[in-house]
């Protein structure tokens, strides 16, 4: 549980930005926490202590999941496996197509960076409908590892994300919620 | 000057992917860096000490760029500024266009996070024929910030994009040169 300093600074120094990328969307700017390394710092020692002790790994998903989890895996010593999007990997490479509003995507990682039976955490920054975190959990299930854990800096509660995640049985944390 | 065995560790560590993403491209895999976070800890103090006592800010450039970049912010105690692909943050942004080898692309900074008269690092994985990075160099320079050095994991010798840097006047640093 993070301190109600922390839960207001950033509060504070998350911007914003009606009507991003359309309209009647409240786009949420995290970009301004990265100005202030103190602050970076303690949100990722907020997340290393919710999972410390309980994951082997940590998952990261591109480009925004990068910002804190390489350091989350840096600080519990743990490796940092990327998730990316369809055709940046170099082969050999396991993917995982989902739907989108419009369309499917699909995203990758290598293989032979997660091991069987690995605890793994799933980072990215923000929990909105869950759509690319469900697909980074069925990736992770198929090369038989387990996900344990899911965090995120932000989760948006009316977009029922979290319910999508429910069946993977795992942790699920955000310092934030909307 | 990074040390023998850091290079060597880095070169046993980074995967040559023949044929990716087209045929003829020995495309450098450097994931597995990921994996190992005593050599990902090894390679920011590197990077780091290139950098020390010598910037205001750090810009990061997508996506790869943000992997090392935060690290190397956060280790000087230096805000970290994010470079995104065009339409990813939301507005005010200050863009920069450039040119492909077919069309066009375009960066962008969120207008206010570079200052005036800071010294910047541009930070970014690979040194390649260096037209993103050239893009981010005049992007920084037009809002008043001088580029005072540039920082690659890897630099591409053949691609000559350390010759494109040249007329900003910065020290270049690459760990790595293939």
């Amino acid at each position: 549980m993070a301190s109600s300093e922390l839960i207001k600074k950033l509060n504070e120094t998350i911007e914003n930005v009606p009507d991003f990328p359309i309209p009647g969307i409240q786009f949420k700017d995290i970009s301004p926490i990265f100005l202030n390394p103190k602050l970076y710092e303690d949100v990722i020692a907020e997340l290393a202590a919710f999972s410390k002790g309980k994951i082997d790994a940590v998952c990261g998903i591109e480009s925004r999941g990068y910002l804190f989890g390489i350091a989350i895996a840096v600080a519990l010593e743990v490796p940092f496996i990327l998730i990316r999007k369809q055709g940046k990997l170099p082969p050999p490479v396991i993917s995982e197509k989902y739907d989108l509003e419009y369309g499917s995507a699909e995203i990758e990682t290598r293989e032979g960076q997660i091991k069987k039976g690995q605890r793994i955490l799933i980072h990215d920054d923000l929990l909105a409908t869950g759509g690319t975190t469900e697909a980074a959990a069925k990736l992770i299930e198929k090369q038989g590892a387990t996900v344990s854990q899911f965090s995120f800096l932000i989760g948006l509660k009316d977009l029922k994300g979290e319910e999508k995640l429910k069946r993977f049985g795992a942790e699920v944390y955000h310092i934030l919620e909307y």
